[in-house]
């Protein structure tokens, strides 16, 4: 049987990598609809290789552009009301959601809302409205199956029967590539250097989340929404090998472990097959060759980005789509050269003293908030 | 609801840890039989404080000895048909076959035969007679769940729904006390040396098992037939630590783990509850304290006994009986003083060397060669 898939955000680093896997199984997938934002040469690509019904594209002037390199004609849609209208598409198998950012939100509860499964790798949906996602999934039933490598790592070690008896989830990082440096070397840290992650190739703006462990935060937010666990049941563990993606510790003193190579096309690939497992080609673990993995308690004064998101989580309510927001508006401007490293946090944290939460809220309220966030952000910023 | 539970081998390594668990659970087991060999100074307390019906005893003998102590009636039942009539005893729902050796084989089929859940702590039995334990298993659609560690851990990665996308199964061995050994040192081991194994506390036969890695070639032939995959799917991994039991690959680059402290009343509970997880007060493993965790391939070379497992297991129908017994009894004269610990492998390949494998089997047919076996296994000890 094919899979009918609709994928937002083709372009990204994950949505190449999704289309990657769709091609390794030629038979097995139908792609009906891609969307991207600006990157029209990738999407015209794209679109002329897997000829989807339906495409979605940031702006009216990139449809424009768009039209003219397609050689079969489809429906071009635009803008966040145009994902919206792919995520609601009627006889789709999944939605990919692989857009970055908060703009993923509005399409992941669309296409739940219609009752079709959504793989989520965008982060930031959950954080800034886990309990608008998980409700809705909730309410129509719909699985909610992660891409991120930790997330599907829980995923898979979860069992059904004894959700009761999870004592503890163990999110592992890589600690990413200043794991060793001092204060005073973080704070001289430029964006070329946190772009060479060590273990996973991935866009930008995550690379500079891994490296100050604020992408380990959101994961702790986003798993308390995907596995409702309370944060004290979320243990965050240095691995910087790589290879134990995370774990699920339970009551009886059982841990289990999902592990592979560093390479997304795996829990990728678990979304696109789940709750089959698929043979490949990928790249395989070796224990014969001498393996050594470690692990080691996180330094949360160095890195005070993580312990702002388990606060921004134990508040509760807005505050951890200000904590996303604050950081999305740090991460850019430290990318443009214009903050320190060491300043995302210190934004964060100033930001999140000047909100005060809302404990329940809607999806408009949910946008407010991180409108507000993103000007307080760059308010703060800008008094430096 | 209370479990009814039979325990034959209650006063071995594996017994006492089972009523622990028992005990640290008041209301949630009934032990309703309980079996031992000759420690009837052992067998004898725990009747006291369990309170079964009915009981098991070696001999005649033992019999007299324990009805003397027993503070309230049993019906007390001797020898090996007492064992069978214990594990066909009705109303029960988990027999534990934690006897030593191929006594463990009749009992273990009288259970499944009477369609009794069995959790099976008895590599001899599945070694000597996997066909048979198997074909009963699937014919009567009764559960074996395994005690042993490793299985355990590989029984609790095992998605049912994907049996067919295992790739590999990797089943770790902690290497024993003379990993690092010369051949020239491990011919002059002495039982005292090989009795003090650095990570599990167990039994003396099993400790000198593990030492030459014999104790990983039975749980090669054991994975095999529990989990029915081919010996080529089947690799062992050196893991000093002990703390990953054993991990299963699937064919879509996927690896999941089970990991513990070395503690075997996580994987006897596992037995006792499964599917259900039961929290515990057992020690927990802890990631924040800086762990190493290596793996490595064996030397097959120095270890030959791993390597015959395989030998034997390819060759198939009665040679892992062979293996096994042959095994039996060079452990036994090695612990006598009798024979260098470098003898073991020799003594089984030359037995194995002689024997005719029967290509398929009855349960008397496995009797007679695992005599036969033996026997030869003597002779060959005598001649040198």
């Amino acid at each position: 049987m094919t899979k009918r898939i609709v994928l937002l955000g083709s372009t990204g680093s994950i949505g190449r990598q999704v289309l990657d896997v769709v091609e390794s199984f030629p038979d097995s997938f139908e792609i009906m609809a891609l969307a991207a934002g600006s990157n029209t040469d990738l999407l015209a690509e794209q679109i002329n290789k897997h000829r989807p019904k339906f495409v979605g594209v940031g702006s009216q002037e990139s449809a424009v552009i768009l039209k003219d390199r397609l050689k079969e004609p489809a429906e071009i849609l635009t803008g966040n009301e145009g994902l919206v209208h792919l995520a609601k598409l009627s006889g789709i198998d999944l939605v990919i959601v692989a857009v970055s950012g908060i703009i993923g939100l509005v399409p992941t509860l669309a296409a739940l809302d219609s009752g079709t499964s959504v793989a989520l790798a965008n982060k930031e949906t959950i954080v800034a409205g886990g309990s608008l996602v998980l409700e809705k999934a909730q309410q129509k039933g719909v699985p909610l199956i992660p891409v991120d490598s930790e997330h599907s790592a829980i995923f898979q070690c979860l069992e059904q029967e004894n959700k009761e008896a999870v004592d503890k989830i163990i999110l592992t990082a890589s600690g990413g590539p200043f794991l060793t440096y001092t204060r005073e070397q973080l704070a001289n840290v430029t964006p070329e250097m946190a772009l060479k992650h060590p273990r996973w190739q991935m866009g930008a703006k995550i690379t500079i989340d891994s490296a100050g462990l604020i992408n380990k935060g959101l994961e702790v937010i986003e798993a308390h929404w995907l596995f409702q666990v309370p944060y004290e049941k979320i243990e965050v563990v240095i691995h910087p090998q790589s290879v134990v993606h995370s774990m699920v510790q339970y009551g009886d003193g059982s841990v289990l472990a999902q592990l592979g190579c560093p390479d997304m096309r795996i829990p990728i690939q678990y979304a696109l097959t789940y709750p089959e497992r698929w043979y490949n080609k990928f790249p395989r673990l070796n224990f014969l060759e001498t393996q050594e993995l470690t692990f080691q308690r996180p330094d949360y004064k160095k890195f005070p980005g993580l312990a702002l998101a388990y606060q921004a989580g134990k508040t509760g309510g807005s505050m951890t789509a200000v904590y996303n927001a604050a950081n999305e508006v740090a991460v850019e401007m430290f990318l443009q050269g214009k903050i320190n490293f060491t300043r995302i946090p210190e934004i964060i944290e100033s930001v999140m003293t000047e909100h005060h939460p809302l404990k329940t809220f809607t999806l408009e309220d949910i946008l407010t908030v991180d409108s507000w966030a993103r000007t307080a952000a760059r308010k703060v910023t800008e008094k430096y």
